[in-house]
């Protein structure tokens, strides 16, 4: 699975312990992880939790990540940038038994975690046991299994209805405040990982499209 | 303010619980509580967490309510419902601080808690210092006081993405899948505490419409 | 090593389920776990969290256990009796982040755990996992590895500081009630598991003379 | 009631923020706080978890101090060292609803508390919320009410159980390593608090000898 991690401004010093802990779990389990940042308080592109949420729309839709791991303060702005995504089922998740029901229950596509709220001493421990929760084994097996089928289902209309209140992502794209899109992909790493993985041509040439004309203005 | 209570069927059986917690905190702060239900687990209409989306997403747009308190089992499918539809903007809140840093930093619209992942003894405590944080004090100040004025602008943005992403809730409705918006309206006090409150005319009009349709359907 | 579970009156009824975690994730590591009871609300000899304090000073000083797991509503006054008895040094622990690092910082021989408090739908999961970080590795290295020379320096200072406060634990046990002894040690199974496992001689022969005075009585 | 605040090394420069918090809810309330220190990293009489739990011993038994607010990293070495003392009914305390269930179910003397381990943001909250469900009303009352009776019997028990294991605070005093208590009451404010409040003319005399010792020691 292609994991991607977004963390924004006000928790951009902590990128590192988080990227650590992701990869010290989720790659000998076979996943790779794109590091989108912000990498330090420093980094010239700066995210927003409004602009991670677009960054995971735009990320997840085109296909270039097939899960998002982000966060901020509190975890909730992330999370309710998120999921004003269309396609992006984004939880909050706080502890490894939170990430287990999740991935289980929900088998959404995003989680957003607090990094600074609760985010004390030994915090990367808790780091690592949720991702094991939720990237080890199969997700979506329902908890209790007995469950499964109408877990299933109950995800299922979530996604259809998500469909019918929420427009395509290349529409939302459009619609959006393009500068803002542009601050949301401007991080140094963005178009190396993005354009390597991402499927949906019509996003892709779109938000190709962003960045020509963004190199455009900076001339 | 008006804060509607939605409770879904997996957790049916502690509405009582809830709304008791509610009312004992909500009504000496001058709201007013309306239980939309479900009441019990023997509740003839039963609401998914997904039709709790649903209804969330009609009470807030309508102006029904102002504020919605829901969840579900673990909090998280709840909270996945509302923030798919327009205008909703829903915390997933665990502990009196969550509630207090949701309502001063995100102000959104809608909380949606666990009543069974981690809801045991004494857990109506929890509930009661949650529902103080929220509701006895002006919300959306900031925390701390001095970075008020980026928080508000961050909120600002967000709802300006979420309504670039999203339909108008309307054109949301009419969208979804009809059955399942009639279940998510078949509650027994429904109608007698939306229509007195609603107030967006277009959003009234068409759930009449299919209030009376399944009237017609059930002659 | 050996693990016996201690469970007291108000969470008698969760015995079963406490059990079956502990030795679902202890038995496969190579522990062997005893279920001193209580089994279930119903048992002839009931417990209360005091009891199970003395049982676990019992269990302890005797070696005939190596750790305890015990607990009550919220944790709190299981832990508060074993914390009582010379030589015993109980942790409170929430989450698999507590359990790991009182395991590595405290290395203490008993835990004692809210079965009440906080303790709904998929606790188990919890349960597992808080064991696991108990159980898998060794304890005592200290948490960050840098810090083990000064964390095992205070743990021995603490256990000199304890030595001189309390006495031991013959002393102890004649100085208690004696009924409350008795009743400590009434569980359906005690005899069988304590008499097999226990090494200290004087706490044996004390305690056998407890019961044989119990028959006694009885007869 | 006269509160003494004991702060150990490894969390000593997060005493203002304890401080403050537990000033700004207990002094309203009518309660006096007694800052016992550490104040800062760089204080020059250092405290140990061992240390406090010595310090909260004498100041309970002597009655220099109702209560005890202590903590270190995890909250968990200070609770076991005030739990080694004679007397002392420490609670491992998290979230409000540990305090107010502490206060009411097992009405302790003291309460140690985690400054390091998920203590984030905003933790400052978290404290006031939780000095605010013990200082501010009765403790003891049992929750629920229904069972106060039997609540407080148990503690009763318990009391009973600790007098009849431990030794006498006096001759535990003794039994200490000297230095070590030396060590423990070498705070800066600690004499001026101490025998202006200290009620049990023994303890008191004991400690003067160990002050007075320390000064020819140093001379």
């Amino acid at each position: 699975m292609k994991i991607a991690l977004i963390t924004e401004n006000s928790q951009a010093a902590k990128n590192e312990i988080i990227h650590t802990a992701l990869t010290a779990v989720a790659e000998p389990l076979g996943h790779q992880v794109f590091n989108y940042g912000m990498y330090s308080a420093e980094d010239k592109a700066s995210l927003t939790y409004v602009m991670n949420g677009i960054l995971a729309g735009i990320l997840l839709n085109s296909k270039a990540a097939d899960f998002v791991v982000t966060g901020c303060g509190t975890g909730m702005g992330a999370m309710l940038a998120c999921n004003s995504m269309p396609g992006v089922f984004c939880g909050l998740v706080i502890d490894p038994t939170d990430a287990f029901l999740f991935g289980q229950i929900n088998d959404g596509n995003a989680i957003s975690m607090p990094y600074a709220k609760g985010f004390g001493w030994a915090a990367e421990l808790n780091l690592q046991d949720v991702y094991r929760k939720l990237f080890e084994g199969e997700r979506g097996l329902g908890y209790p299994k007995e469950r499964a089928e109408i877990m299933a289902k109950n995800r299922g209309i979530l996604k259809t209805v998500k469909a019918a209140t929420c427009k395509d992502m290349l529409s939302a794209l459009k619609a959006l405040d393009q500068d803002l899109v542009k601050a949301a992909i401007a991080g140094e790493k963005f178009q190396e990982y993005f354009f390597a993985n991402a499927q949906d041509e019509g996003i892709r040439d779109y938000i190709k499209g962003l960045v020509d004309s963004r190199v455009l203005e900076n001339a």
